[in-house]
């Protein structure tokens, strides 16, 4: 199986744990499953719609069945099997780290790619991995996950750090740059939804 | 009058039909006229314009003065006859219908006509069919309506496989298809909107 | 100091005016240092990301590491000094006036020399002034400025309007039209935040 073969069923997976973690975002509202289905896909899609737009390279879902396919049936199922999801309190923010990953990991290799330079690729990662969360966040009325009180932002951009160091500065292939930011990405995210970490007090603002 | 020149009557009559709903979505805020124009432009070419973006040809409204003047217009004047508008309690929800019904059918005849195969081109139907009113509950702090109650996606979805179906397996002409399309999108969803109807409770999200 | 030089600077001023509003918009959540430098950079870069990807051209934060340094950098130094920020009630909407007026103007002389005709490049300057404050405001769960009581649509438009009969009947430079143009903007702007000029009763909608 080539590099290209994994690095699609990991953009696959992400797709996935998009896809369930719209339906779940969905659950506050009364929705139906045609409306879950839309908001499914445009989480799973949203934020690589948004790269390659801005990249200005044809948009990945339009020529390739497999993406609209596996969110539109990860949807489906989601919404058929939601009695048995949302028992999970964490559920949502544990998807949404999967997908994030491996979107802000495949966001970066893709731009490198492109010709860009690290820090840029960098940013094309924040916004490729926090884009489609954001979508689900504002069509189902949630607070977005980027004000959580638990680290959001920093374990991306470290992990996207890590990466470009592991590419620029140690050499490594690009496959295994991408694994370096996407598996630690989603370790330190978790450990903060689980964990409950947080930054210091004094860089967490305090609303008045 | 040639098949294109009725598309372009129709799509400028979906342009009015979600300016007007934006100003009747902005009805629950202090807005102000200009404001509110502005509410209606962006609802009226929001979903075109992703679509363009999207399928990578040049944006519709930027070489063509009629879906802005058609926008602004319609924005202005629904604003000035607002104590006029807002007695129906459904009629942003049938002006959305009629927007979304054209902008979705007129999104897959031109998807078609650029190489898309039948499954794409319905998605990108849905998206520029849903867009301007997202845009505009978003602006105007609204839930948006692919949460409402009453069937939304579902009219869309069904009526854009209907356009598919007419086109692909019965090989009508495009146009006729886009009329297939069209004209049971605004039905279903119109019956939706009057009759509430609804998905079968189980299909249903009921929120805990 | 050439006049693209002095654009530039000027470009450099209006994102970092965006970022630090980005800040203080935030400040009614309990986000942390890295989120908020999330929701900085977007309200930044969001207005110009759009104004490029509608006018097919490159987005400009891509090829010039200076804007995306500008706006992290006001972001962090925003946040770490934000005690210090949020005294002043209307310094948000000051901040904004003057990243609105800057953008707006830039984004018309930008759509202008792609060959835009006035009313269109005035259209471009209106989405891309209130784009990334349209973010701003999503990402961090307030209701627009767009729908704010003092005139906000409205300095925007005939500030744009002076710029465009500037340049096309007065036929000054450019550059000129932009100073008339972003001048003018800031300044019935901030009049109106400072004063809480209004439209006439009948123009500004009373919600029922």
């Amino acid at each position: 199986m080539s590099v290209i073969d994994i690095l699609s069923l990991l953009g696959l997976l992400a797709t996935a744990a998009f896809a369930a973690s719209g339906i779940l975002a969905a659950m506050g509202t009364r929705i139906d499953l045609f409306g879950a289905v839309v908001v499914a896909v445009v989480t799973a899609i949203g934020g690589g719609t948004l790269r390659d737009l801005i990249l200005d390279v044809p948009v990945f879902w339009l020529h390739d069945p497999a993406f609209m396919a596996c969110a539109t049936i990860t949807g489906v199922l989601a919404f058929l099997g939601r009695a048995h999801l949302d028992a999970h309190g964490n559920l949502l923010a544990y998807l949404d780290a999967m997908g994030v990953a491996l979107f802000a990991s495949g966001a970066f290799i893709k731009s490198t790619a492109l010709g860009l330079p690290p820090a840029h690729a960098l940013v094309m990662g924040v916004i490729t991995g926090i884009g489609g969360g954001l979508l689900r966040d504002t069509l189902t009325g949630r607070e977005t996950l980027l004000v959580s009180p638990e680290l959001y932002a920093t374990p991306i951009i470290v992990g996207l750090l890590l990466q470009a160091l592991s590419t620029s500065v140690f050499a490594l292939p690009q496959d295994l740059g991408y694994a370096v930011g996407a598996v630690s990405i989603v370790i330190m995210r978790s450990l903060a939804i689980h964990y409950r970490w947080r930054m210091p007090a004094a860089l967490i603002n305090r609303p008045r």
